[in-house]
C-alpha cells in the first residue's frame, strides 16, 4: 500500500478524498444516466456508486464496527457484484432495470456509510491492521471503481441521439505524435511482480523470476494516424492480418474503425467524454479489441509485447503513488528522457500474454480471495493505465484484464520487436 | 368523438384535462422509474409522454399552426413511434437507452406544445373541422398511452427488488363475487361496428351485419378463485387443456399463474400498483395471456366469446363516454339489473377472434392511416377495458388487440357457450 | 370419405395404393437427403415414411389385431409427432439428429407393418366401421405427409451448392397465362364446411351458415410475371404496402423476392423439383408468404380472398376427390368454362382468414382429437391444394393452415374484391 | 518428420496406409452416420474424408503433377475448411445440411485422388522435398482428422434413442488403476519445442529455452473413481472451486458430470464408442472441459501443469513414432519404471497454459500458414494424446489447443504441485 495510506492521520483522509472523487465523477450525470445499463457489461452509474459503499459496509463495517446498524439489509442483494461467498445476487445483465433505490437515495446510503466508517476511525479501529489492509484495499477497490464509471458513463453517453458531452470541451493545442523510437533490451532472467511493500493487488504476486527474450519495445503508442494508414490499406478487411476468432468476430460486429469513431462531415471523428471531436492524427489510438491490436502489430510487421517485457520496462520508470482523482480531463506532465514514453495514464495497453495467475498464486482467504483469481481464463493482460485511470492507482505491476473482444475500456497498444 | 369534445369552448378544455392527467399519472414516478424499458414491449415513462406530445406537434401544430418553429427538430426521431411515413425512428427496442432529453426536459417540452396548442385554440383554428378531428384524435390517443404508461410502470415496478407502490394502498373492502348466471342470445343477423357518430377508430368500422350464432354469456368475469381451482386442478400441466403454441409458450416461460402472481408467506400475493397484496378469490383474474384464457374455457368446459357476440350484448349497456382519468385507483359504482355485469372498466376481455379487417375496410389517408389496419395479423380481439383505461376512452365498439402471449395488459375473461 | 374407400374390398386396395405412392415419392432421394432437417419445420424424408407407419401401428394395429406384436417398441418415442396423450416424443428439432434407424431400417419397419396391415384386411376387421374410419383417417394423413415430403425435399435439395433436381426435368411448353376475368358473387347467406358424407377432416366441420359480403374473385392466380412487377415497382421496400408484422420480418430476413428465387446469368431463376430453371412469367407464383401475398394484393389495389368466400365459389366446381399420387411433375388437364380456373391443384391459396374453429366444433374424443383443433391459433387459413397435393386428397371445405411467415409450402394467392 | 516418411519408397506406402486407415475407421458408420453435424464444432464424417482429399488436391496435386484435371471444381467450394487464401467456403455450421455429395461418391473422389498421388509417386515427383514436405503434411493433417471423424462419430451416435455402439464391444477385464506417485522436478531452465528433426507442426517450434518452476507432477491420470468422489463433495455445485466463467458456463449448460456420463438402473453409466458401458473407476476421467479439470485441482488441493513442466517430464519418455491407426480400441501395453505414467495416448491433459506463439515463431508463408497461428487466442494447451490419436502422431512437443469449454474431444487431466 502507498506510503500515505499507511499512517493513521491519513488514512482517514485518503478515505475521504477517495470517497469525494467519486461523487464529483458522478455530478455531471443526470439521475437518468447514472440509472441505465447500455449493454450487460456496463453497470449503472448509481450501482457503482452504492456498490464500493457497499464493499466498506460488507468487510469493514459489519466485522469490525460492533455498533454498527446497516440502513438497509437489503441492499446486500442489490448491490453484492460477484461474490458468492455472500450470498445470493441481483443479476449483473438486470442491474439496469433497478429503479429504486433512486440516485438521491444512494447518495443518502454513501452518506450513511461515510458517517459509519468516521466512527470507525474516530475509535481508532483502523489502527488493527487487518481494518487497515481492507480499507486500502476497499480504496483502490473504489478507485477501480471510478474508471469504470467513467468506460461506462462515456458508453450510455454515446448511445444518445443528441452526443452529449459528460463535461464541456476546453480547447486543447493539438500536439505533435512523440517522435518513434525503440528501446532494447538483451533479455534474461529477471524479477516481476509486486515486491509486497506498497499496496498491490493478490494477482500481482507472488513477485518471481521470469526469463525474458531479447527484444524491443517501441518507444511511444500506436497513434490514430497509424491506425488510419491501416484502414486506408484495408487492415479490416484482409483475414491473413487477423487471428481466426478476431476475424470472425469483427466481421460479425462489422467493425471498421475502433469503438466511437464515426464518419462525420468533415471525415473520421470520435465521441468522447468531452464530446463529438475530430480524430486527432497525433493522439494514441484507443478503444481497440485485442485482436484488433493484434491484426494491427501483424499488419506492421511486429508484435505486441509480453507482459514481462512490458514490465521491466516499466519498472525503470515507475511513478511515485498516490491517490488522485482520475487524470483523464487534465492535461499531463511531458515525459522526457530515456526509456518508454506513455508508459502510465494515457491507455491501457494490450499484451500478447494470457491472464493466469504466478507460479505459487495463492487467492486471499475469505470472499475478498474472488477478488482476481476466478478470472484467471480467456482474458488477456493489459498494462500501464489510461487517462481515466486515477493517478495513483498506476503501477508498473499493475494487471488489467478483459476479454480479446472488449472495446469499452480504453484499450491501445505499443509496438515490440524480436529483431534487435 | 363524445358530447363534450364536439362544442368549441370545451375542446380546449378537453385537451388541458387530457394532459394535465398525463402528468398526474406520470407523478409518482421517479426519474429513474421514467427512464427504464423492462422488456421491448414496455416505453419508458418519459418516452411515453413526449410521444403523445409529438403527435399534436406534428399533426396539429407542424402543419396548421403556421407560426410553430419546433423546440428541437432532433426530437422527430425520438418520438415517432412507428410512422413510418413520417421518417427515420429511434429503435423501438432501444427506448430505454436515451438518458436525454431527461424528463424534466420531457415536462419543458410538453410545456411548449401545450402552450402552442392555446395559441392554436386562442385563435379559432379548432374550428376547422380537419382540425377539430387531429386533435380528438390526438387526445384518443393520449389516453392510449395513459393506459399504456400503466402498464409499463407496473412492469417496471415489478422488476424492482422492493416491491414498492405506484401509489400507496387505501384499505379496501373485500367484497364477494358477484353470483354467476347466464345471459342468452338467439343468434341471427345483427349490425356491428361503430356508428360513426361519436368519435371512434377507423378499426371499429365500417358498422356492417355480422351472423350471430346462437350463445349465452356469462354474466360476470371469471374470478381468481375460479383461476386458482384451475391451477389446482393441474390446469397449467395439462397439455391437452391447451392450444399447441401456447402449451409451448407456457412450459418454455414456466408458467404456472397469472402473471405478477407470487407465492409469499401467507399463500397467493399479486404486485398491483398498490403494491404486493394477497390475491383477492373474488376479484376478476388479471395478467392472463390468451393462451391461458383459452386453456381455462376449455377446462371449465366453456369456450371464449367471440367479438360480435361480446358486441351484440354489450351495446344493451353502453357506458356514458366522457373524459375522465384512468380509474384504476377508484372504487366502481356497483352494476345492477339484468345482462351482463362487469362490462366496462375491469379487465380487458379476450375474445376467440383474431384482429382483421372489417369488410370493406379503409385505413385512413396519409400517416394516420398507419394507425391501425397494419396490425391486423397474428393478434386477439380484447373488448371492454379495464381499470386503468381512461373512463371516457370505453365504448361497446372498441377493439383492443394483442398477441396471444402477452400478459402485462390487464387481459382477463369471461366465459361463453354454445348450449342455450 | 370418398366413394371407393367406403367399400370393404377397395380399402385394403387404396391402402397399398397410398402406401407404393409414399415409397415412390421416396425414391429418388439418396439416404442423406433422406436424413436431413434443413430447418426446424422441415422433417426427414425418413421419419415421413417412419411417422405414417407409426400412426397405423399405433391407431389400427395395437388396438385391433389382437396378435400384433411391434416391430421395436422404441419407435414409439421416436416417431409419434405431436400427441400429447401418446407419451413421450423426440424433440421435434432433433429428429435430423436420429441417424439411426437407418433410411434402409425404415423400409423394413414400413413392409411390417404393411403385413400386418395386410392379416388385419384378410381377417375383415377393417369391416368394423371405427377400424375402417382409422383406416381412411390414416391414409388422408400419410397423404398429407406424401405433400409434406415433398415440401420438405425440396428445402433439403436446395441447400446444396449443386443445385440437384430432385427428379431429371422433361421438356415443358410454356403456357400463356389465362387471361384474367372476375367472377362475382352477391352476398348472402351459404352454407360452409364439410356435409360429413365423403371423408374430411373434423376441421372441416360442423356445416353451417355463413355471412357473405358481396365480392368478386379474379378468375386465375397472380403470375409470376405479375409478381415482376411487383418487385419492379419496389414492392418489397415500400413499408406502406406491408403489414408491421410482415414489413419487419421481410426487412429482417432481406426477402426480396419468392423463396427459391435467386438472379442467374440470365435474370430471374428459381429452384424447382426439376432443378433450377428460368422463371415463368406465366406460371403462377409460389413459395410466397401470407405477409408478401397481402402486401402484393394491396399494391394492386385489392385484397385476398376470406376462406368462405373462396369455398362458394369452389363449391361449384369441386372435383371428384381420389386417391392419386401426387400430381405435382404431371401437367394437369386445362379447366374450361366460366367459373374461377386454378382452384385445385395449383397452389395454395392464402386467404384473409385467421385459422379458427367452426360454429360448434368439438375435436375428435382421445390423441387423433389432437390433429388439429390445438392449431387454431397465429395461423392462417390456406385453400384449394397444390401440385404436390395428392389428387384425391383436395376438396372445396379442406382448410390448410401455416403461421403467416412460411413459404416453404407451396402458397400463392387470387385476388379479391369489394368492387362489385 | 518420422523417419519411413523420410525414405523415397515409403512415402508411397505411408500415403495409401494413411488413407487406408481413414477407411477403415468410416466403415461402421452408416450413410446416414456420416452425414449429420450434431453440433457446430463436429463436421460430418464424409466431410473428414472429403476435406483431407481436397488438401491433397489442392496443396500437392494441382501445383505439382501438371496433367492433374480436378474431378469436380465445385468441391473446392465445399471442401475447403478454414483456408482464406484458397477462396469462399461453404458455412462451417452448414455442412450437415450438404446431402449430395453422397458417401458414396466421396468414396469416389478420395479413390481419384489416391490414383492421381500414385500417378505422382510413380514419376518420383515426391523427391521433390517441397513435395515430400506437403505430402508429410497432409499425411499428419489426415491423422488429425482421424481423431475427429471418432470424436464427432461419437458425439453423432450419442444423440441417438438408442445407444448404438460404433464397434461391438469386446469382454475386458477391469484393470485397477496404478497406484498414485509423484515425479519431481527441481526446476530450472529447460529447452523446449520441437527439434524439427522429425516431422512436427509449425507451433511446436521455435524450439527455445524456458523456465521451469520447481514442482512436481502425478505419475498417472485422474482416475473416474476420483471424479465421483469430486460429485459426491459436491463439486459441481460449490462456486469456490471454479474460475467465474466455468462457473457460469457450467450452470448454463447444467453439467453434473462428465460429458456423455447418464444415470442408469445400476448407477452412472458412459456413452463410449463400444455402446453404454458402467463408469469403470479406475478409469482415466475424459470428457471434461478445461473449467471442470480446473475446478477438480482445486478441489483436490492441486493444480493443473503448465505445458512446459507436462513436456520436460514426457521428454523423459517419448515414444517411438510410427504410422499406426487410431489405437483407441485396442489395448495398450501396460508401461512400467520410475516416471510419469499414461503420457501418450491415454487422454488429452489439460495444462493451465493458454496456446500463444512460441518466442520468434513465424508461420509458414502461403495458404498452409494459416494451419496453426490463427487459432493462437482463448485456447488452452492439451498434452500427451488420446485413445483415439492414431499411434504415429503423438510426441512429447505436440501442442493441441481447445476453448476451456470444449468437452467432445477426449480430454482428461493430471495433478501437478508446487509443494516438493
Amino acid at each position: 500500500m502507498t506510503a500515505q495510506l499507511r499512517t493513521d492521520g491519513s488514512l482517514a483522509e485518503a478515505f475521504q478524498q477517495v470517497r469525494d472523487c467519486t461523487e464529483s465523477l458522478a455530478a455531471p450525470l443526470s439521475a437518468e444516466d447514472q440509472q441505465v445499463q447500455s449493454m450487460p457489461d456496463v453497470s449503472p452509474t448509481k450501482w457503482h456508486r452504492a456498490h464500493v459503499t457497499w464493499f466498506f459496509e460488507t468487510f469493514v463495517l459489519k466485522p469490525f464496527l460492533d455498533d454498527y446498524v446497516t440502513l438497509d439489509e437489503r441492499y446486500n442483494y442489490l448491490y453484492n457484484s460477484y461474490y458468492e461467498a455472500v450470498g445470493a445476487r441481483h443479476p449483473r445483465a438486470e442491474r439496469g432495470m433497478v429503479t429504486r433505490p433512486t440516485a438521491d437515495q444512494v447518495t443518502s446510503y454513501r452518506r450513511f456509510v461515510d458517517e459509519s466508517m468516521a466512527r470507525l476511525f474516530s475509535r481508532g479501529l483502523h489502527e488493527r491492521p487487518e481494518v487497515a489492509e481492507l480499507v486500502v484495499l476497499g480504496l483502490h477497490h473504489e478507485q477501480q471503481h471510478q474508471e469504470l464509471l467513467l468506460m461506462d458513463a462515456k458508453h450510455v453517453l454515446s448511445l444518445n441521439h443528441f452526443d452529449p458531452a459528460y463535461r464541456p470541451s476546453s480547447p486543447k493545442a493539438s500536439m505533435s505524435a512523440p517522435s518513434l523510437g525503440w528501446v532494447d533490451h538483451p533479455g534474461g532472467l529477471a524479477m516481476v511482480g509486486a515486491l509486497g511493500e506498497g499496496f498491490s493487488f493478490d494477482n500481482e504476486g507472488p513477485r518471481h523470476e521470469a526469463l525474458i527474450q531479447p527484444h524491443r519495445l517501441c518507444d511511444r503508442l500506436v497513434t490514430c494516424g497509424e491506425w488510419l494508414d491501416f484502414m486506408a490499406d484495408d487492415g479490416y478487411h484482409r483475414a491473413e492480418l487477423w487471428l481466426s476468432a478476431g476475424w470472425h468476430h469483427s466481421r460479425a460486429e462489422g467493425w471498421d474503425a475502433p469503438m466511437y469513431w464515426s464518419v462525420g462531415d468533415d471525415g473520421w471523428q470520435v465521441h468522447t467524454l468531452n464530446g463529438v471531436v475530430p480524430v486527432d492524427p497525433n493522439e494514441p489510438v484507443v478503444h481497440v479489441s485485442y485482436y484488433e491490436a493484434d491484426a494491427f502489430a501483424r499488419w506492421a510487421g511486429y508484435r505486441l509485447p509480453t507482459e514481462f517485457e512490458w514490465e521491466v520496462h516499466a519498472a525503470a520508470q515507475e511513478v511515485a503513488g498516490n491517490l488522485l482523482p482520475a487524470q483523464e480531463l487534465h492535461p499531463r506532465a511531458a515525459e522526457s528522457g530515456p526509456g518508454l514514453k506513455q508508459v502510465f495514464g494515457d491507455v491501457w495497453e494490450w499484451t500478447a500474454s494470457s491472464y493466469s495467475p504466478y507460479p505459487r498464486f495463492r487467492p486471499a482467504e475469505g470472499a475478498v480471495g474472488e477478488y482476481n483469481g476466478k478470472f484467471m481464463v480467456d482474458q488477456q493482460v493489459l498494462r500501464g493505465g489510461a487517462c481515466v485511470t486515477p493517478g495513483g492507482h498506476i503501477r508498473a505491476t499493475y494487471r488489467n484484464f478483459f476479454p480479446a473482444s472488449s472495446r469499452w475500456m480504453f484499450g491501445g497498444l505499443r509496438l515490440a520487436d524480436d529483431r534487435i
